[in-house]
């Protein structure tokens, strides 16, 4: 992928700001720093987002995220984190190459915003809903 | 943890509109549902959240999300998906027995706010935190 910024980075090309890389997965700071020790972490394979990952892949990926997430936790002595994937353009992805953000938080008003609406169930609708849901996971 | 309300549902003294199931990990619609299809994947495993994880348990449930994801995005004909983890009262996590949110977009004014703050890069400053993370991910 020519023109996939992610795939420049990891093959050296572009200089970034590394925090880990294995053969498998590269992790480095996020070059706006929502909070300070925002980090990225992509798996060294180009894939589109986690719609069309590999188990394979997520796996490869996953399985790093625990300790980097502690060790960013704990360089940064933030009190939290968040982690977060956007996949496609309507969910926030602006760079398609698959990547988990891994964002430090320090107090609950910093500078990431992240807003759930609730609402109250309607407890027929989940249900066919989770049916629904669940033939596809089967399908 | 008998105060925990995700080892009651998974227990299944609390129901719930279940989605998957297997050994490790049970996925579940959201009762507040931020947008229609808003589903949680948690590990069976009681553990507080993806910073007190084995790479075991992240392994477990992150190797489902892909095929989770895919099931509602095109369940509900989504046009994407937000993946997100909370760790911490700071960063939003509510309750402490680790969760992914699964929420499908419809459209980038939905009812899913996530607002990263960017800010201009300071290159020397982004290469010593990125060094005091990689040396906290190999202490």
């Amino acid at each position: 992928m020519d023109s996939c910024i992610f795939c420049k980075i990891i093959a050296g090309e572009i200089p970034s700001s590394k925090v880990y890389e294995d053969d498998k997965v590269l992790a480095f700071l996020d070059i706006s720093q929502t909070t300070p020790g925002h980090t990225l972490v992509v798996p060294k394979e180009h894939v589109r987002n986690v719609l069309e990952m590999s188990e394979k892949t997520a796996l490869e990926l996953s399985s790093r995220l625990p300790k980097l997430a502690r060790a960013v936790k704990s360089a940064t002595n933030a009190k939290g984190l968040n982690i977060l994937n956007n996949n496609e353009e309507v969910a926030g992805q602006s760079v398609f190459h698959a990547h988990i953000h891994l964002i430090p938080r320090y107090d609950s008003n910093d500078e990431l915003s992240i807003t759930f609406t609730e609402h109250e169930p309607d407890f027929d609708a989940l249900a066919k809903l989770a049916q629904k849901i669940a033939n596809e996971v089967t399908a």
